[in-house]
């Protein structure tokens, strides 16, 4: 339980109201209750503060005499949230320690605060920082460095040599470092092109479930600080990803391409190999990106559905597009055609 | 070995024929010997009974006169089959108890006939039911409860207090409760959302390899009874899948959608967030929704591929649709425009 | 340390040169130093041989007098490369044995010089192979074999009865044999089929991390010799997948579909179940197929984005085309017409 004025306090936001009311947890403004603090990010809920029986709630200090419940004022009240949710719901973590059933090399460097799981697996030369958890059943090969108070949840593989920064989150079954898909045709066969480069991920990075970022061929993948990555993710070997970029679940990134800071990509989104995408490029969700992009703007080509008939016909009409054209051409004189955009492939 | 006679008891089929035959295993009608038992759903295929060496076949009502192998009759011979085959290959279950290198946390609450496999990592207030199996290195967070006999393969972890109902099986790699992507712009970072919610799986429910089920961010994410989910698909927070929906593989949900019941929703599907999916909804394989589905039906926008070249074709056809319609306007007075439909974006 | 005559030796090219140059590892033209070796594989680039500092490099015959540095001479330099970077970094391999906190039961058989990592579990009737290696936290059912000299890194499952060749490599999170996604609707609910077939994973097969392999409803799901898998890819139960035929990541290959070999198969495609694509077929990344393709070629059905403004205009075009022919039709007479294709659907 914290008072509102501890939480004005923590989080830099100005307090209205009573300062004394005891803030148990974060809800919605339609669910919380009066140990509960919500927030309204869009005026145009602000209906909802009138009818909420929540203790208190975060605003913008436009609001700062709407409605009655105690109040923090502040310029971002969605950020405020974040922050004031972090106090009241703080991530449980394991004690410090190495769980004896945990697999330690001797040539491992654990700072004594750190937190090793069980049935975890390290290898030699591994150092983990200062208060890092390395959950249950983790495995990190010779030669990791995980930074300090950074939290691995159980189940997540680092192969040999690669970094995790400080303050980092990886979900479970994340594999960092697998080698890239890197080979040569003999005329026969493929003969693998040993992948000798690393994974460097940066400070304060999200790394959701099952993602997996793969070694550099020869120099290093590097994601850099602040990179938020959801679930099912595929990052192929030395792609850059720039500071502070979000990329949503399900989406490939094919090797050596090198996105920007500040990029907000989409879900299933796919990148072919050995493009740059510029700082602060948005990709919608669903959309295939086959050259660089040097002009930051918002890039898109995903269909959404329609009923099957109509799609149908849809298709059916977008096939005999080219025809059309012709005929329009020479039945009807028109002038202007297209052709195979040059360069234009995938 | 069963005798006809007995599996037609057991699944409730109509007995035609020797109900003395001795039956091992399933098999097509191709393949099947004299100790095997094949089924015909398709009367297409009703030649196929003539020639097929099977000591018994599963056939509709309708074709109790064709051929000559005793038959179990049934008004659906696909489900029949489908019930049989599990009386003669039940999955292999390991024995009940608690492996001796499993780590288990005194306080949890383990049936004893329920089964914890090798390096397993049972945390507290854990609670597994009467005849549940969790594979080999499973590690479940604390206040995870494990419905009665669910078959958890191995490599499965499930985050604290999300809880899996009865009769599910879940396949090896699959993370239940890891946190929902959701974080707050600071104006120069990040700031991430505590995801408080839980996960709630219902009865039922076969999640496939590698499937991600984030935990809801303030709320719970639903799987309801009876959902099948395929391999690596990516369920959001928040996310409801009503009973008895299907998903296909590598298809992705984003936070906070609705589906409802009795949905088939192919592979490679994109669902945006926050929308409703109606019950009785067909999404076909590799399309993309971005809005609310409100009348059952079947919709589509994926496009099959075709020869590059043409390909090529048709897609500079496309690039060049709006030139084209504006010069039919101005060269040839076409009456009849399109302009970008409202509310269209991804 | 590698003498470069040594080097030609090993890799059967020729030298030219210095042979007593010492090369420790490889690395590109711009940054290798002289105690590396560096390729130039495209012509268009050999202006960097001249720049470069690299201590030898490995060119195409027709560049014998190109630059003046000790050379290995090549019909085929990049896989000349693979070939020479493989004896440079060779992949560490942990020592044979059987680490003691793996779970290995007594009837396994594992060969003297194989490798069973830490906190592995190896079920009854297992069989690895000479020189095999099983990371840290694999997981093995019953009856699994490993061929000889495959490297499987931590945290691979393979479930009962599958198989996986000699000289594989098999990257962490894979799932090898998990149930395929087959049921039958009894009218109100799903019924499981049983999955009874296996996975037969063929020799010098690769296979990237978090990919997921289903074994055979009936018949097995097989990968063919040389085939190479990237990250995150799903393969329907009873899949034929033809010897070295590599698949990019994210791709989704559907039940009981049949590739052949020597095909090139981009990241993001779909393949729809119960198709056959013929020898020496060429798949677009995030491309769909969904019919057999019995020519050899290249398919695409994948469109670059646009700038959203720009799609959102074609995209209303697109929509708009069924009605803009009819239109054309009507008004002027327009002649060859466009209707939903035969057999076209998804």
């Amino acid at each position: 339980m914290w008072r509102l004025a501890d939480l004005a306090a923590a989080v830099g936001a100005e307090l209205a109201g009573d300062g004394e009311v005891r803030i148990r947890g974060v809800a919605t403004l339609e669910r919380a209750g009066p140990d509960q603090i919500a927030f309204l990010a869009n005026p145009r809920y602000r209906a909802q503060l009138a009818g909420s029986s929540a203790g208190a709630v975060i605003v913008a200090a436009a609001e700062r005499d709407t409605g009655s419940q105690p109040r923090l004022l502040t310029a971002n009240p969605y950020a405020c949230y974040a922050r004031v949710a972090q106090l009241l719901h703080p991530t449980p973590r394991p004690p410090a320690g190495i769980h004896p059933s945990a697999v330690v090399d001797a040539a491992a460097d654990i700072a004594a605060d750190a937190s090793v799981g069980p049935q975890a697996v390290i290898g030699a030369g591994v150092r983990i920082g200062a208060g890092a958890v390395v959950g249950a059943a983790c495995t990190l090969g010779d030669g990791v460095t995980i930074g300090a108070a950074t939290l691995m949840h159980d189940r997540v593989t680092v192969y040999r040599d690669c970094t995790v920064g400080a303050r980092c989150i990886v979900h479970s079954g994340v594999v960092i470092g697998a080698d890239g898909f890197g080979m040569a045709w003999s005329g026969s066969e493929w003969i693998k092109i040993p992948q000798i480069g690393r994974v460097l991920i940066g400070d304060d990075v999200e790394i959701g479930a099952n993602t997996t970022i793969d070694r550099g061929a020869l120099d290093d993948t590097v994601v850099e600080d602040g990179v938020k990555l959801d679930n099912l993710i595929q990052i192929a070997h030395n792609v850059r990803i720039g500071a502070h970029t979000v990329i949503a679940g399900c989406t490939g990134i094919s090797g050596s391409t090198r996105i920007g800071r500040n990029c907000r990509i989409g879900g299933g989104v796919g990148i072919v190999g050995h493009v740059d995408i510029c700082d602060g490029t948005t990709i919608s969700g669903f959309s295939l990106i086959t050259k660089s992009v040097t002009v930051p703007g918002v890039y898109t080509s995903s269909i959404p559905s329609q009923p099957h008939r109509d799609w149908m016909h849809t298709l059916a009409a977008l096939r005999g597009l080219p025809e059309l054209e012709k005929t329009l051409r020479s039945q009807l004189g028109l002038r202007g055609t297209t052709s195979p955009a040059e360069g234009e492939s995938s």
